[in-house]
């Protein structure tokens, strides 16, 4: 696959750049009677949407979702599902400067030297705007598993340095970053307006949860539960690590400390403590899934930077128009999205063994 | 797929349990005419084995390798290549006491969960033995590498709590842990004496480089060369994280801090940093590729444990046998093959249009 | 996958019902850098049209290509690119009739025996139009093929029990069945308005060539060449046969007659005959490849006929609407595309080690 | 997929060159707790082992099965299961002669292309050695599918121009080439015979049937049920075409006459006739499953033949050794096994949405 698909049996995929006629998304094999829910699934849309929060950008780019196969008479019907999204909202004049010239930390570079070729109108099918595809997959995947009793949620859990405390995940969160620490969450709020006032970007973690999984899910070797969720986030635009449970966190304890050990509750197998953020050995263990995804700070920035153009010459570049001064409050509903789409092709997968 | 194979042009499959006849391994779409090195590959599977270090377990596994297909007069046919590993050292005695009780931090709950029986022989198809057969096809992936000028390497640079100090990576590294900071290698040392002598266990950290990495490799969206690192990194058992370049750090850091600008060095796009860890967007930039895996404590401890048997009983549990008081050092061979596999996957679909 | 993408690393992903919003197709893993000739893509589609021939149905789909993404300035950008075509001339009211009834012949009944629901509306999915994302891919297939020199044509070779007789194979083709036989071709014209007249239909055989082929394409064991050729080829709606070279035929044959033996043209590998239709162990050997669909008789005609409700009763249904007597001459182009579909990802397999 | 595996969940990958240390197969996806009754696969190797008939060569291979994983306590445990065939009569002094020409109707002169190497002991890895791997990956499906009251049975419909005569399909057929016609049988052995004596070889039909499917298998349009068997059956080697239900007769007939019309048999759907050989639209349809192979004759002759060697000479070619005449009886115990395979892979898909 050439890197537009992924999944085995609930597929996924995307086409679409940034300022062009459209960009939009194929999802093929979610089952068939699943009420077709198009409220919910403009409304996780519009939590990417930029403006959707006061801390993101000011552009406000529509999204507004048009199916175009797949569901009939309020019923999907097991059929490919094609979702669009038009552009509507291209000033594809703000990009022309960046047209020849690499933009640091951005793809331009390298879609340049993968293609000779690129469509620097916004960064073309580099863009996050890339993501607002996965977002309505992932809103699909969301619709099967809410069915099964399944929930994913996600917040900030660090921003710009700032770190959430808390012992508990309780969503739904009120603040705009979905942080579970409210004290945090100002903090982390007027570091976001210290970055953009001082035209530099911040990054920050980002923390999900997924409740109601069966134990079984995931496949041994390389098929891991784990090893597919941290595909599925470094996948995201800008995310530079995963961590699954105590992750990293984990490296500093011992065996008898990260262990979970295991009891009877009301007669069924429980953990004491969930360290492994409930996958053993790439299958879940019933206890909540629970990863984090490293976010780094926006490559666009309002500060001379020095780059290259592709003909070889060494120019100062400066970035004009808005850009978010983090990615993470947009990031979070797609970082949900990508755990959705990822566990709903594990759910199949394990039902073809379990129905 | 169910879980035991991997890639798309340069596939690996693997088979076999921790106690069982042998296990082994196909690599599919390896090119042909490739010099059949069978030392090299040997002296590969001799850097994962079990007491190939003083730091690891008494156990000597042997772990000699048949090649059984796609090799001729010395070379690789371009056809299936099957490596079979004879298990020769089985104790299965030392396991009959947790046959039906569930180690902690071990699959053998997942396992029975997913599949309604499992074979506890040596933690069967979820050992850390089934490694083995990626370190053979990771042999197979760098015999090709080296062919277009790519090196791999990896070492530790963090283990119970001991970090490495350093700012160069020059391999090859002399201490068993190759580890870039001999200081610090000599407290990781201790600290894995200290946890064998405590009956626990310590985590690490694992660092992989690749160099020669032509600009291009990976592909957007789903496919990121980052996403499939990651993928094949928490693939490995035992390990719970994954970071690109600065990864984790890169949360902390502001835009101008992290993004890597550009200049050109005798007439060639370079980076004047490398927080990026060698990509961009998904995409090789041709800088050296950097990752790092965050690996848990071992979950065998031989302490007192509280568990549940597979008959709905509580229990507590004392694993016996020697293991590992660290898998951190046999686990970097791992990690570099896991590298390559991938790389060598990446290079191959880039190799279908740069050819 | 659940069926609506095909290929390796060319992957082709279709959605659409007959009656829905629109159809469309992701062709993923084009190269970069291709010309787009959307006049040419467009021309492909109108040769599948309802009305593009006096011999087919008098509907008339439209079927204009709009061009979403992957193409910047008149060119491939090696990104997925989407196609979509409106659907304009719905009468959805001729269906109402069999909305419950399963139409003989047809996939209403295993539709909903899979998914317990389906569309109605003109078939839904399983209509053949959902064929013309199959020729917009294929037309983009054969823009890059043409780049390489290989060039793929088809013609109607059987119809209604009329054979072709031809010894050699030129096309162009002036007749509207593209037979090679001009003598047949007006034989079979009238077997069709017979068969139109007599409210019934007939089936037929097409006939594809592929010229310009490197001899290594296809991969040996399940990946052959003519293993993709026919499952590409019985992926069509109504084919139900296919060979390769002369296939039945050399049931027939002794070896001795079958084998095509070697000699040398101009110092190159060369072949007197060509039995084997240009594939020799699943991997083409330079040869022109040759094979054959069986297309059965539409089955939509306008006699009684008995069926059963998806309630459970016994009902006779009769076809009101205009339906083709044959979708032979329409398959052509339908059969044409899926083979450059096939090639094009199998020269690009090829080329990540040959290129 | 670079050829040697297929399958989505119930995935089969093999290896193994003709003359090599040994061939074997890598099952995986096979579900949990089947019995592994190796008896039966054992006898299944010995229907496709030379000399299991008299009408056979008369070398005798062996071909005992070794398993190496995925079975514990007499049970499938879900994991990959590795089985394993050693080569005991490999004579390779038999194909010393034709080392380094091509032999006419076999894949020398591909594979050489292709890869720039072969190993040309018997044919290396595309010699009919390669299909004892398939054999023992279908017997294990089979295990699995009679559990779930499948059962697939091939013979032989016609051989060297005598065709079967026959109205119903009665397994199992006594005499060795499983035709359902006694007579013609004999005039079939007859005919092997002869073309022994006259050093030349002959080809046939296999026909098989699968019952006991349920409606609603295969995925609709690039995975249907028959585009899947298709595959399977072509990358047989040999294989030539293939056809579904009527297949080729069936674009003779017209659609009133071809069109299955259903009525309703103890209340549930059933169909007159089966001309569509069970699948409409790409899914079963709960009749019977029927197709056919054209097998071409064997291309080992002990005639002199015209060919061209590696290094551009052109020369006569004998092939010495003994060889079948045809290789129709050895075969369809092959057909079997990939109908099993494909047949087994479309449940478990289907049962990830109807279990």
């Amino acid at each position: 696959m050439p890197g537009n698909t992924t999944g085995t049996i609930f597929t996924v995929t995307t086409f679409g750049e940034s300022h062009g006629e459209a960009i939009g998304v194929i999802v093929d094999g979610a089952p068939a009677l699943i009420p077709w829910d198009e409220a919910f699934i403009q409304s996780e849309m519009d939590r990417r949407r930029p403006g959707s929060t006061t801390l993101g950008t000011a552009r406000n780019e529509g999204d507004k979702i048009k199916t175009l196969s797949g569901v009939y008479e309020g019923k999907t019907t097991g059929t490919s599902i094609a979702m669009l999204i038009e552009n509507t909202n291209q000033h594809s004049h703000d990009y022309d400067q960046i047209a020849h010239t690499f933009r640091p930390g951005h793809a331009d570079y390298t879609f340049t030297a993968k293609y000779g070729i690129r469509d620097p109108r916004g960064g073309g099918r580099s863009s996050g705007r890339e993501s607002a595809a996965r977002v309505a997959a992932g809103a699909v995947a969301k619709l099967m598993l809410r069915e099964k009793g399944i929930t994913i949620t996600a917040g900030t859990v660090a921003l710009g340095g700032i770190k959430a405390e808390y012992t508990s995940w309780n969503p739904p969160f009120s603040n705009p970053l979905l942080c579970p620490d409210e004290k945090a969450a100002l903090l982390m709020a007027t570091e976001i307006e210290k970055a953009r006032s001082e035209m530099d970007s911040i990054g920050g973690i980002i923390e999900v949860h997924a409740t109601g999984i069966p134990a079984g899910l995931g496949d041994p070797v390389f098929g891991k539960l784990d090893a597919r969720l941290a595909a599925a986030s470094l996948s995201i635009g800008g995310c530079k690590g995963f961590e699954m449970g105590d992750g990293f966190r984990a490296t500093e304890l011992k065996g008898s400390e990260n262990n979970d050990q295991m009891y009877l509750q009301n007669g069924k197998p429980a953990f004491f403590t969930n360290h492994a953020g409930g996958v053993l050995g790439g299958i879940s263990n019933g206890n909540e899934i629970v990863f984090r995804l490293a976010m780094k700070p926006t490559p666009s920035i309002s500060q001379m930077q020095k780059s290259i153009t592709d003909e070889g010459k060494e120019v100062p570049i400066l970035i004009k128009g808005r850009h978010d001064p983090s990615i993470v409050p947009r990031a979070i509903v797609v970082a949900e999205a990508m755990c959705a789409i990822t566990i709903a092709d594990c759910y199949l997968l394990w039902s073809a063994y379990h129905g």
